[in-house]
């Protein structure tokens, strides 16, 4: 194969729920391949690989470590629990291994530092697995906030993301637990928002978080529905509402000063092949306030893969161009992971400390 | 004329812009007729009445009191600035005419209490003028978020309503006066994102307010953005935005455990004739969490007149009742005004405060 056509071989690092769709997104993406699943246990791997109807090619392995002595494997990604991440991606970036991980990426922003300097110092991409970031949808919605004409400035975000989680996952899931996922609805949910308002201002991180008050927490002290409220100092501002406990929502609503933007299913959109928002500039009303001139118009956008295999694409893109092209990782992904961590550090600081302001210092 | 054809005769003290809307609205109603129009000067009043078209048979009044005095008039509809609530809306009590009130009704809950005791001690109708309550939308908004078995309960909710005020607006407008409408932009903007929070809880009174930090105030003190979170005993929660400095943006989320309502235009419809929302029930994803199953269906309301003649119509009826029937007036309207104004005034002294949470006590 010449290497414009070799692809990116991948290695999966535990066998979450997740990592299914991610395996189809690594298949369905033209420039990589999924090469080994690795698991606790051989039986975990070759289970996860016939259940998932991965080509018989794909190589089963155990333990996590085999996955980063495989001299074939070029990227890892990493859908362990969030405790993990830290030891995993370290351990990755150590042997080479592009790091693509799932979110939340580290329990703190001192966990997430240790992780992006392995990987810088080992000249391996790092990506986080956000993966509405790369649907087209997004960027075609990123260039109408960012034209001032009809946009103006952000003047403020409001994010939502609630999904109701069944009693099994109330119990059960790491997401609820605190040896694994100790950032509950905050890292897994509240991640998305916290990554809309970044996104929606230019990744300019805002100077301080104030969590709104009843945040909810289960026995463990671990928090299944929370918010928050981020400031910047030129008076921009920002909501989230995140929740374990409340049906399926995940809205965000960008109001700048000339326009406004309105997408209701930015995570997960509601269709594969496509994604809609709504986007209005200098609306007013009918001479008689009896109706808006104009009305927002509806903008659709239709997606020539998932957009996890978009993420899995680029990913490769950049990885591809690191191993043969001899190019410098693209820091953007780690900037921006880095910048999202922060802000949920804060608001988790804030629900803490009884509501006070965070100062967020990038 | 039979009783039955007998149309409510309006008296309107005060040419406000908004005024122009609700004359046109009450010549809609089938009950109701506009037989005056009063103003500071009869001049005005008449000018009123010609750069309106209304029928040349309306009566340019002038001072106020020449409404209330007028012994045809049954019922005023008071569009003055909220600091001349209180004196105007009691004299009309007091001279036996039903009360249709702009909004806000008061600065405070106190003042409030004086024009709805002036109400029930002369046995008159009173109504604010917050004309989406009225559109058949809402009805079926409320019919769908009521249903426990799709909707399940209430867990929180999410209104929005900002809109770019112009220069002009932000050095002229009464709303911006500390000694016209004091209230500023919470009680313009912020009266509708409260009322639709008390609609979506059953007009259950939330137990506390806080004050979002960062709001606006012009030079003069008065509010001109901020934002609050209102939270009930049970858990409940529920956020406002409200603003004079972003585009313009109406909408409200209320998210059950079991289903989600979404409108983005519920103040003001974008087209007169129908109104739409979203709603979904039991909202998951598909196997691979590649979209949504189901996906939020679109409900269409067709509206048989303006949702502002459909308040005249409904004010006019109870007034009907009263007059020919002998009926006491509705309690209801009074007892939805007065829980609004309380969450407006414990969110100004949450503002005032440094946000601090404010008990409201119904």
């Amino acid at each position: 194969m010449s290497s414009a056509t070799t692809p990116i071989r991948f290695g999966i690092i535990g066998c979450a729920e997740i990592a299914r769709k991610v395996s189809r997104a690594i298949s369905l993406s033209p420039n990589a391949t999924l090469l080994a699943v690795g698991s606790r246990s051989i039986d975990k791997a070759q289970k996860f690989i016939s259940d998932n109807g991965l080509p018989s090619s794909t190589i089963p392995l155990a333990p996590y470590d085999a996955v980063l002595d495989h001299p074939s494997v070029d990227a890892v990604y990493v859908p362990l629990p969030t405790s993990l991440h830290v030891t995993w991606a370290v351990a990755a970036a150590k042997k080479g291994k592009h790091v693509l991980l799932e979110k939340p990426t580290a329990l703190c922003v001192e966990e997430l530092d240790v992780i992006l300097e392995a990987c810088r110092e080992n000249r391996v991409q790092f990506m986080d697995s956000t993966m509405w970031m790369h649907h087209p949808r997004t960027e075609k919605m990123g260039e109408l906030i960012s034209d001032t004409t009809h946009f103006g400035e952000v003047k403020t975000v409001d994010s939502i993301f609630t999904f109701m989680a069944d009693e099994d996952f109330l119990q059960n899931d790491i997401r609820v637990k605190p040896d694994l996922d100790a950032l509950g609805a905050l890292g897994d949910a509240g991640w998305y928002c916290i990554r809309s308002i970044l996104w929606a201002n230019s990744y300019q991180l805002p100077k301080t978080a104030v969590a709104l008050r009843a945040p909810i927490k289960n026995n463990a002290g671990v928090i299944i529905a929370c918010g928050a409220q981020l400031l910047w100092a030129d008076g921009r501002s920002a909501t989230l509402n995140c929740s374990f406990l409340a049906h399926l929502t995940m809205q965000m609503t960008v109001i700048g000063t000339k326009g406004a933007l309105h997408v209701t299913d930015f995570i997960i959109p509601y269709e594969e092949e496509k994604g809609s928002f709504t986007f209005v500039s200098d609306a007013g009303f009918t001479e008689l306030v009896t109706g808006w001139v104009p009305v927002p118009s509806k903008h659709e956008v239709t997606a020539d893969l998932p957009q996890e295999a978009r993420m899995v694409r680029e990913f490769s893109r950049l990885v591809k161009l690191i191993k043969e092209e001899g190019k410098e990782p693209e820091t953007k992904w780690p900037e921006i992971t880095r910048k999202t961590q922060l802000v949920i550090d804060a608001v988790k600081k804030s629900v803490d400390n009884g509501f006070e302001p965070v100062d967020i210092i990038g």
